[in-house]
Parts: structure tokens; sequence; C-alpha cells
């Protein structure tokens, strides 16, 4: 049946919230996130407690802007990338209202969109919110070293986005219609750098949108951006050399939310990653445009790095996933 | 809308498949089981690597049961125990099949499940597989305490399943059908004893099948067999207090996975548990008893417990979750 679904109904979101810590809000999406925070604990003792609180936030503001009561909502997708989701998990307990986790890494925003998407057009559900997170100092302090170790970082690494984003899918109403789905296989190159999730993550990315143009018979001009999650600038030109190699170009409406996350002054090497990076970029800077009528066609991915710190420490290479959604307005 | 789906067009379990550990193999469900290690390390050097394995087994068996090709798969819906579920990530490397992880802990068998009948009944994919598993030896590595160290377990603590159990779900075909599904939301009794999931999960476990029954209209007689996934004895009882307060009484057709996964003269305290708990019972010993006839319809409930090591040393309650799915033959 190939990899894509069309939502024949076209869900469509229609309501949106977003929130970002302080490095995140002086880039040029920054001006556009719903809350801003000035300080990223959040008034909260731990990193992790503060991560979970954005998505809390964030899942109640989709609702509210949405015009909607808790009760109105038939359920929450979510993910983050903690160890067994304790962000998503803790955020849902805040609510009453069922709750489906996932683990996607930093495909999270897009793999919670298409599952929203299909459980609102196979008329299961009314009102589905897909939110996902992520939050800088909780990452280093689980993928990498704890901040107060000071470790350097490497040029080819990206810097986790400290910010969350929801999405309120819905089968009717005002808003950026979801027309398709094409999910993503695991991908695997063989790239063992886990400081360098663009080059891991860039063949899944190009896997995926080959296989939508594939299935399609699309040309990428047939959308005004065609939007990765958070390959960051070397991943970004690695997925433009490897869809080229294919006989596809997507040079000129290629963008990456990793690579514009960030003001262009700030020194984080790469670029934003974590799944609160297209979950921010998506649920503020994109929605506004689309619903600005500035963009009417995207095709957004979001590409998550499914490795764990134990499957490095085993040796093991890093295996990846890019789920893509349509979104028209 | 409720919290209950309704799968009109009734998928079906076409073919499944399931492998479990030496000790599991030793006791009543065993002798159900398609595949009894010899070796709870299957061959491979680390438990991670091995409990990978048997996942990636189940799923091909699930497959090949079903007398399908690789390519005839449409999507594979799985998660494990595991940080990053690195089990069903990696297993998925072996597949050249769309993939969607999904994290619900010990809840995995009912939540892959469910989704996995809803791409079906929606009409997006034709044969989706829905499998998890858990290894006894990672999971004490990473929740409890390395095996090495010989820690005692208390009488109230539970013994991790060493399984994997995969089931293939079709539009079409003989087989059990799937007739509905309820998500569950997440509940906190504010639990914080890591050992006692039992007395953690309960709750979830009343609340979801509290809901079906209201939203149904239906008596626990309408069921064979109500089946939680791994409350375990303690937690079994807690689970049946619970209903039986509210006005259901379950006592007469609930079992519980947990409590009858091993030999009774085992030394496990209160019984199995772990995501392969449910998955090998399901997609063993309950599928053979449906497909003989002596079980007509069951409710199969999967719990799931969405600590991290991280949030209890934070801390934390134990939020939980259960979700169940409605089997009839």
């Amino acid at each position: 049946m190939g990899q894509r679904i069309v939502f024949e109904r076209q869900p469509r979101i229609v309501a949106v919230s977003t929130i970002a810590g302080t490095k995140e809000c002086e880039g040029i999406v920054g001006r556009y996130v719903e809350t801003a925070l000035a300080d990223d604990m959040f008034g909260e003792s731990t990193y992790e407690k503060a991560e979970c609180k954005m998505l809390s936030h964030v899942i109640d503001g989709a609702i509210s802007n949405a015009h909607l009561a808790r009760n109105e909502v038939d359920l929450i997708v979510s993910g983050d990338l903690l160890n067994q989701i304790i962000s998503a998990s803790f955020a849902a307990r805040d609510f009453s209202v069922p709750f489906l986790g996932v683990y996607g890494a930093c495909s999270t925003m897009a793999e919670s969109l298409a599952l929203a998407a299909a459980f609102v057009d196979g008329g299961y559900f009314r009102h589905v919110v897909a939110a996902t997170g992520s939050h800088f100092a909780s990452a280093e302090r689980q993928y990498r070293y704890p901040l107060e170790l000071g470790c350097t970082r490497p040029p080819q690494s990206q810097w986790t986005v400290t910010g969350a984003g929801a999405s309120l899918v819905a089968g009717e109403g005002d808003g950026i219609r979801i027309t398709s789905a094409t999910l993503g296989k695991v991908v695997d190159y063989g790239i063992t750098d886990v400081n360098n999730m663009g080059a891991a993550m860039a063949p899944a990315a190009a896997d995926t949108i080959l296989t939508h143009f594939r299935e399609t018979g699309e040309e990428p001009d047939a959308y005004d951006l065609i939007v990765t999650g958070d390959l960051g600038a070397l991943g970004s030109r690695i997925l433009k050399d490897l869809t080229w190699e294919k006989g596809l170009d997507i040079g000129d409406n290629h963008i990456d939310c990793g690579e514009i996350v960030y003001n262009v002054l700030e020194d984080e090497f790469q670029g934003g990653s974590g799944a609160g990076c297209s979950a921010i970029v998506l649920n503020s800077y994109l929605h506004a445009k689309m619903m600005a009528g500035e963009f009417h066609r995207i095709l957004f991915l979001a590409t998550g790095a499914l490795l764990s710190t134990v499957s490095s420490g085993q040796g093991e290479s890093i295996p990846c996933i890019a789920h893509a959604v349509t979104l028209e307005k």
C-alpha cells in the first residue's frame, strides 16, 4: 500500500501553543513563540520537572486557544526525549484525558501529528492534542554530560532546544489541513558519532522524502516549503546531496527547523535539535505564516535518532527515522 | 466521545508469534510459547541485544505465520521498556517497513494492538504488526540493580518476563476479531514504592475497566475473561477491591497474565511483569484457547507504570495507565 496514508476528511490544526527558553526566544523563531520563559527552570526545582511543566503548559494552551474545555479533548498523543518519556506521561497526568505515549526521539512532532490526524480522520475522536518538547539541560544530562561538568562541544554538534509545542487536531473548524502522512522506515547508514546527529538522520529524511515524492508523483515545487526538523546545517547539506543523487532537487525550498531556530550570532554550531525544535517552529513560526497566507502547502518532516547511551556504549550505530505530514491552507 | 473506540470493520489477529526464556517456559503458559529459549542470552553478547533479537524474531515469526512476505507488511507498531525503546527501534531496523515507536511501559501490547487495529480499521493499511517484549536482566539493570550485585528482592516485587510476542493485524482473514479499544487515562494514586508496581498500576486498570463497562453498558459476564497484563497477585487483589467498591464484580472471570505466567513453585513473589508478560500470554496461551473455541470473548488490558529512575529519584510518585482491547472469536 506504500508508506503514505491520505486523510480524506482532512483533519485540521485548529489551535497551537508554544513555549521556549530564553536562548530560543532571542532567535528568528522566538518572536512567534506564545510564551517566552524568563527562566529556563520555569520555577521548578529540576530540569526534568521544568520540561514536564512546559509540555503541560502547551497542551493546556492548545486546548484553551481552541476554546475547548479539557473534557472536550478525547486524546493526547505525546512523547519526549527523556527515559520512559516522563515529561509526556507526567504532563498527561494533569489532564483527565486518554493518553497514548509515543517515542520517536526528535521525530515525535510528526509522529504524534500523524497519529492525531489518523484518529480524527478515522472518525474515532473529535479533538486530539499532539505535543512534544525538550530541554537542553535535561537532554545534556541524559545523553551526554551534566552541564556542571563544563564539557567542550565539538563543531558538528547541535544544541537541544528548550521548548515545547502542541497542536490541537479537530475534524472541523478553521485551520491548517493535514492531508496526508508518509510514515518512515528505520534507516541506518552506520554512523556511530553521537555528536553528529545531522549526518545520522539525513539518510532517514532522504528516504522518507524520496518515498513521498515517488508515491505522490509530485515535484518539490508543489510545496512552498519542505521542512525538516533538526538536521542542522551539516545534516541539511547531506540531505540535499542524498536527494540530488537520486534525481530530486529540493534545494530551492528546503528549510530545517534546527537551522533557523537560533539567531546566527549565537554560538550553537550546527543549529538546534531535540523534539522541541520542530515542535516550536511548526507551532509558532510556520503556523503563523500559513495562517497569514504566506505559505500554502508545506511538507513537514521530523527526524529522530533512535539511539540510547546503552546502544552506543555497546558499539551500535545510530538507526534513524523520519515521518512526514502534508499541511495545506 | 468517551474513551472507547469501536472498530466497525473488526480487524483481526491473523497470526501471532512468541518467544520466551528458560524460566518462563517452565510455567503454565510456557508450553504454548512458539520458541523456547535454551539460553536467555539468545546467542548475543549483551542482555539488551538479546531482548532486541527476541523482538525481531517474533515480528518475523508473525509475518511468516501469516504466510506474508516482509514487503506485504505496511507498518510495525512497537515499543519496549528500555531507554529510548532501543529493542523496538533496532528490531525495526531489520525490516524495511514503516515503524511507529510507542511507549506505554507494560501497557505496550494493548497500546500497539489498539493502534494497529485503528490503522487497519481506518483503511490506511492492510497488514500491521503489533509487538513488544522485555528481558529480566536488562530491566533489572536499568530500573533496579545489575544482577551481578545479587540484591535481595522484597516480597511485593514481581519478576520481569524474558519474552516477546507479536500479533499480525489484518483487515480480512481468519482470526481473532478486535472489536473495540478503550484508551486509558494516566492515573496516579500517589504510590512511590518502585518495588510495588501492582499497587501502583491497579487503580489505572480499575479506571479503564470501570470506564469500559460504563460506556458499553455490559456486565462482566459478557466476557469469558477479563485479563490484566501484569498486576501480579497483590495488584490483582487490589484491582478486584477497587472495582468491587464501585459496584462492579469482576472476581469470577478476572485473570492476570503476571499471576499465571510462572509455575507456582517458582520463587518470583507476586508473579511476572514487564511488557513481555502480557505479550507472551496473549499471543500464546490466550490466542490458542480462543482459536480452539474455549474462550469466545476477552477483554484484554495491559497496564503500564510510567515512571523512570530519574522521576523516582526526584521524589515523584508513579503515574500509571491501562489500555483495553476487546477480542472476539
